[in-house]
Protein backbone atom coordinates (compact mmCIF):
# COMPACT_ATOMS: atom_id res chain seq x y z
CA UNK A 1 0.00 0.00 0.00
CA UNK A 2 1.04 3.39 -0.40
CA UNK A 3 2.49 5.19 2.67
CA UNK A 4 3.36 8.95 2.45
CA UNK A 5 5.23 10.88 5.63
CA UNK A 6 5.16 14.20 5.70
CA UNK A 7 7.95 16.31 7.58
CA UNK A 8 7.52 19.87 8.15
CA UNK A 9 9.73 22.21 10.66
CA UNK A 10 8.18 22.53 14.10
CA UNK A 11 6.08 25.81 14.77
CA UNK A 12 8.96 28.34 16.56
CA UNK A 13 11.74 27.29 14.32
CA UNK A 14 12.45 29.68 11.50
CA UNK A 15 11.48 28.24 8.18
CA UNK A 16 13.91 30.40 5.97
CA UNK A 17 12.57 28.47 2.65
CA UNK A 18 8.80 29.42 3.61
CA UNK A 19 10.21 32.93 4.05
CA UNK A 20 11.91 33.19 0.89
CA UNK A 21 8.63 32.03 -0.82
CA UNK A 22 6.09 34.39 0.74
CA UNK A 23 8.51 37.18 0.04
CA UNK A 24 8.45 36.08 -3.70
CA UNK A 25 4.86 34.95 -3.58
CA UNK A 26 4.28 39.14 -2.95
CA UNK A 27 6.74 40.31 -5.24
CA UNK A 28 4.67 38.28 -7.96
CA UNK A 29 1.66 39.94 -6.92
CA UNK A 30 0.19 37.08 -4.45
CA UNK A 31 -0.72 38.99 -1.38
CA UNK A 32 -3.30 36.87 0.17
CA UNK A 33 -0.75 34.38 1.42
CA UNK A 34 0.69 33.92 5.00
CA UNK A 35 2.37 31.30 6.93
CA UNK A 36 3.99 29.85 4.03
CA UNK A 37 5.78 26.58 5.54
CA UNK A 38 7.66 24.38 3.49
CA UNK A 39 8.33 20.50 4.40
CA UNK A 40 9.42 17.59 2.18
CA UNK A 41 7.11 14.19 1.50
CA UNK A 42 8.48 10.52 1.49
CA UNK A 43 6.19 8.54 -0.29
CA UNK A 44 6.67 4.73 -0.83
CA UNK A 45 4.74 1.49 -1.63
CA UNK A 46 5.25 -0.75 1.35
CA UNK A 47 4.51 -4.59 1.52
CA UNK A 48 3.44 -4.45 5.23
CA UNK A 49 0.27 -6.60 6.17
CA UNK A 50 -1.90 -4.50 6.98
CA UNK A 51 -2.01 -0.27 7.17
CA UNK A 52 -1.78 -0.32 11.43
CA UNK A 53 1.59 -2.48 10.78
CA UNK A 54 2.57 0.01 7.88
CA UNK A 55 1.82 3.15 9.51
CA UNK A 56 4.23 1.80 12.52
CA UNK A 57 6.82 0.86 10.09
CA UNK A 58 6.66 4.31 8.99
CA UNK A 59 6.93 5.93 12.02
CA UNK A 60 9.87 3.67 12.89
CA UNK A 61 11.42 5.03 9.97
CA UNK A 62 10.88 8.80 10.79
CA UNK A 63 11.92 8.41 13.96
CA UNK A 64 15.56 6.85 12.99
CA UNK A 65 15.80 8.80 9.46
CA UNK A 66 13.50 11.08 7.79
CA UNK A 67 12.92 13.33 10.30
CA UNK A 68 15.45 15.31 12.46
CA UNK A 69 13.47 15.35 15.82
CA UNK A 70 14.66 18.31 17.30
CA UNK A 71 13.76 20.44 15.11
CA UNK A 72 11.30 18.63 12.95
CA UNK A 73 7.72 16.91 13.26
CA UNK A 74 6.10 13.99 11.09
CA UNK A 75 2.67 13.10 9.67
CA UNK A 76 1.96 9.78 8.44
CA UNK A 77 -0.84 9.06 5.90
CA UNK A 78 -1.53 5.65 4.71
CA UNK A 79 -3.39 4.99 1.60
CA UNK B 1 -8.22 28.48 4.54
CA UNK B 2 -5.32 26.62 4.68
CA UNK B 3 -3.66 25.14 1.29
CA UNK B 4 -1.07 22.69 0.77
CA UNK B 5 0.82 21.93 -2.49
CA UNK B 6 2.90 18.85 -2.96
CA UNK B 7 5.27 19.31 -5.45
CA UNK B 8 6.90 15.85 -6.90
CA UNK B 9 9.24 14.41 -9.72
CA UNK B 10 7.26 13.84 -12.41
CA UNK B 11 7.40 9.77 -13.05
CA UNK B 12 10.22 9.11 -15.10
CA UNK B 13 12.42 11.40 -13.82
CA UNK B 14 15.34 10.29 -11.79
CA UNK B 15 14.54 10.56 -7.96
CA UNK B 16 18.05 10.58 -6.42
CA UNK B 17 17.10 11.86 -3.19
CA UNK B 18 14.60 9.05 -3.00
CA UNK B 19 17.45 6.61 -4.01
CA UNK B 20 19.40 7.35 -1.40
CA UNK B 21 16.71 7.50 1.24
CA UNK B 22 15.28 3.38 -0.30
CA UNK B 23 19.01 2.68 0.14
CA UNK B 24 19.99 3.76 3.69
CA UNK B 25 16.03 2.40 4.34
CA UNK B 26 17.54 -0.81 3.68
CA UNK B 27 20.70 -0.20 5.28
CA UNK B 28 18.48 -0.30 8.55
CA UNK B 29 16.45 -3.41 8.02
CA UNK B 30 13.66 -1.94 6.25
CA UNK B 31 13.55 -4.20 3.37
CA UNK B 32 9.46 -3.82 2.15
CA UNK B 33 9.83 -0.78 1.00
CA UNK B 34 10.15 -0.02 -2.49
CA UNK B 35 9.65 3.01 -4.61
CA UNK B 36 10.55 5.68 -2.41
CA UNK B 37 9.95 9.41 -3.98
CA UNK B 38 10.31 12.54 -2.03
CA UNK B 39 9.34 15.42 -2.85
CA UNK B 40 8.06 19.04 -1.39
CA UNK B 41 5.07 20.25 0.16
CA UNK B 42 4.38 24.02 0.59
CA UNK B 43 1.60 25.12 3.20
CA UNK B 44 -0.08 28.50 3.33
CA UNK B 45 -2.83 30.30 4.93
CA UNK B 46 -4.79 31.93 2.32
CA UNK B 47 -7.13 34.77 2.08
CA UNK B 48 -9.16 33.81 -0.49
CA UNK B 49 -13.12 33.72 -0.72
CA UNK B 50 -14.00 30.11 -1.33
CA UNK B 51 -12.56 26.88 -1.60
CA UNK B 52 -12.00 27.54 -5.56
CA UNK B 53 -11.06 30.31 -6.02
CA UNK B 54 -8.19 29.44 -3.22
CA UNK B 55 -7.36 26.05 -5.63
CA UNK B 56 -7.03 28.64 -8.68
CA UNK B 57 -5.01 30.84 -7.16
CA UNK B 58 -2.78 28.16 -5.57
CA UNK B 59 -2.42 26.70 -9.22
CA UNK B 60 -1.29 30.00 -10.86
CA UNK B 61 1.34 29.83 -7.53
CA UNK B 62 2.46 26.37 -8.65
CA UNK B 63 2.94 27.47 -12.56
CA UNK B 64 4.55 30.67 -11.56
CA UNK B 65 6.96 29.57 -8.75
CA UNK B 66 6.37 26.55 -6.63
CA UNK B 67 6.91 23.63 -9.63
CA UNK B 68 9.15 23.65 -12.12
CA UNK B 69 7.13 22.16 -14.39
CA UNK B 70 9.51 20.59 -16.86
CA UNK B 71 10.69 18.05 -14.56
CA UNK B 72 8.02 17.95 -11.78
CA UNK B 73 4.18 18.15 -11.15
CA UNK B 74 1.97 19.05 -8.42
CA UNK B 75 -1.05 18.78 -6.43
CA UNK B 76 -3.00 21.41 -4.65
CA UNK B 77 -5.54 20.42 -1.67
CA UNK B 78 -7.55 22.97 0.06
CA UNK B 79 -8.88 22.44 3.58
Amino acid sequence: MKVKVEVFLKPGVLDVQGKAIEAALGGLGFKDVADVRVGRVISFDSAAADKAAAEAEARRMADRLLANQVIESYRVEVQ
